[in-house]
């Protein structure tokens, strides 16, 4: 088997955080009207919080402020078949008062995002896939 | 400003799922005993179904059986920020007595993974974030 040896390590708080705050996209996820959701968005890791922009009509403005999400990063590489994967858990809220500029996530879709969405942590978890010993 | 004009673009159900089978790797969403999970796992896509393999103590054996959960795929590429992302509902459930073979979805992790989970697909949602016209 190709896959023999290779396992997966969990990884401390530190590093977990470290490697999300590495990458720009995430997955925000949540328990909405239409049923659990998972949507890619950009965000930033500043002050042990999550912040995402988006926009007052979006589903996630309706449906996350104040609510438990989570919110899911990775970086997978199918050639080696190894990888990292981040899953903080924790509560957001709209930041109304928010400079625009506290979270310069760079949303990739065009148009104005001007609201924040922040999640406050309450959980990480992290875990690396890694080669075999040799 | 670098993002004006990408936008996103509904996908039909035919497209997204054939987003979601050309990629080996997903994120299966369920609300678990910790709260909301989701992890990256191997899949295959078959007769309208999301196959996962998994082991009989996971996580995902023991709290996913008989219920609603989601499946998120996607593709993005941080240089041009474009990309796509494809999400699943539906009722997963242990396939107790799947031939191995049927689920052939070679998982990164070493060691067996006898179990079968199967997502039997209620809504297909796909969304492509496109560059701008010319």
């Amino acid at each position: 088997m190709t896959t023999t040896g290779r396992h997966l390590v969990d990884l401390d708080r530190a590093t977990a955080t470290g490697l999300l705050a590495s990458v720009p996209v995430g997955r925000l996820v949540w328990d909405g009207s239409a049923g659990l959701t998972a949507i890619p968005v950009n965000h930033v890791w500043q002050d042990d919080r999550v912040l995402i922009r988006t926009t007052a009509y979006s589903a996630i403005a309706r449906e996350c402020d104040d609510q438990l999400v989570a919110y899911e990063a990775d970086d997978l590489d199918a050639g080696s078949r190894t990888g990292w994967s981040v899953l903080v858990r924790g509560r957001a809220s709209i930041q109304w008062h928010a400079d625009a500029a506290e979270a310069d996530t760079a949303p990739w879709p065009g148009g104005p995002r001007p609201l924040v969405l922040a999640i406050e942590v309450v959980s990480v978890e992290g875990r690396r896939l890694v080669p075999a010993e040799h």
